[in-house]
């Protein structure tokens, strides 16, 4: 099994060499990541800017490809530029901070995985619902176990898997949800500051309020302990509005 | 009518200009724009950097503000932090080159008028499908239009409408059609080159090559002379593949 592995939190962060490291139990694991973080730059590829590939050592070994891309353009490089035979499977992650919800929206992470998918490529996208103190070691334990199932299993095309796990050790997790996107928004506002030149400056911050309370979403199950896995996709159509849009009055 | 306007070709583009001066017609209009180009910046929102606002003149004029944030981020400021009373509309546009097929998911003038809708605010992102010699006339008429059909008609929650218009003039524009987003892929692949210092590098380039010709997809009926609205919303759940991927052995 060709496994391609990227991330967003760049390639000599901690979580992608726990997944790289695991992953090589299930298949020949190749690494295209970006050369310093790229967190929150959603679904962007570069088109303005030529790429550059260099090789990135860690622990005194060839690790994998650093590129001055996004995720995306990641996973673009590695299946029509880097690697010889196509990738069976892309896994973009583990990330530093979870994945649910509209941060789906935001996230390098996913949009890495999504490449994947639009490129016709079984994709998973794996976050680790922390910011501080990370055990990167069940949610890698976790992918391997994932990637095995591809050996028979298939997802529609377009259709990519994206796991988040919280923060716990193995024996305190309470199991794998198949979930949905979660719709509660981010709960966001500005703090407005002055620098010390007399400049107004804004920060951005905030946080999640739940309007569901029930497990089948991806928020809700992963507060709860739970391993989420979302099946997501980008036909964004919204096919029932189309008969009601139909009937405004839109002519020129 | 309070109109929320912003782009990601920046503040002092083309487009947003003749969007803004036409929705004057419909509404008090306030823009909140990067103050350079953004494009393909995808739904990325700065989380690691301050953001700043500084007023931009346009023909000797106060015309909007301009900030160091994406389209989403702007449209963030605008609404939590500059303007007074909450938009009644966001309008993201009008760009430069078309926002169709899986474009949409790279798109940072989708972004700025998904940001709206994410807020509950009825929200649409226009499009010119060009990069050379753009007539924004008839954009600018169409946004009008559409705007002053809020004042009775609303979206669902979190339904925003990409419009996308050929670059025609209004005479020979065919006609107005509701569509869906095309699923055919960008075909893309890099071109390899040496810089004069003898180290590789990568363009990506591409282009449409569409599997289905029928006028229902945004992409065939932009490339027929038509204008598209298609209405696209932000839950990814691929809730048919839940049922099977709960088939799966996942247990940890």
């Amino acid at each position: 099994m060709e496994i391609l592995i990227t991330n967003d939190d760049g390639i000599y962060a901690e979580g992608i060499y726990a997944l790289a490291t695991a992953l090589k139990k299930a298949g020949n694991v190749t690494v295209v990541a970006p050369d310093t973080q790229r967190s929150a730059v959603g679904h962007a590829i570069t088109i303005t800017d030529p790429l550059r590939v260099t090789p990135a050592r860690r622990n005194r070994e060839f690790f994998g490809y650093a590129s001055s891309g996004t995720p995306a353009d990641c996973v673009k490089l590695g299946i029509k530029a880097i690697m010889k035979k196509r990738p069976d499977l892309v896994v973009s992650g583990i990330n530093l901070g979870g994945n649910q919800a509209y941060n789906i929206l935001y996230s390098g992470t996913v949009s890495g995985a999504t490449e994947g998918a639009l490129l016709g490529i079984p994709s998973i996208a794996i976050s680790l619902d922390t910011f501080t103190k990370p055990d990167f070691g069940p949610a890698a334990d976790f992918a391997v176990k994932l990637a095995r199932q591809f050996k028979k299993r298939r997802l529609p095309p377009g259709t990519l898997l994206n796991v988040n796990l919280p923060n716990l050790p193995a024996r305190k997790l309470k199991g794998v949800r198949v979930t949905n996107q979660s719709l509660t928004c981010f709960n966001d506002w500005f703090e407005k500051r002055t620098d010390p030149h007399g400049s107004t400056y804004y920060w951005m911050t905030g946080d999640y309020k739940p309007k569901d309370a029930d497990l089948a979403s991806d928020l809700n199950a992963l507060r709860a302990g739970y391993v989420s896995i979302t099946p997501i996709q980008f036909n964004l159509t919204d096919y029932k509005f189309i008969p009601e849009l139909e009937n405004w009055n839109l002519k020129l």
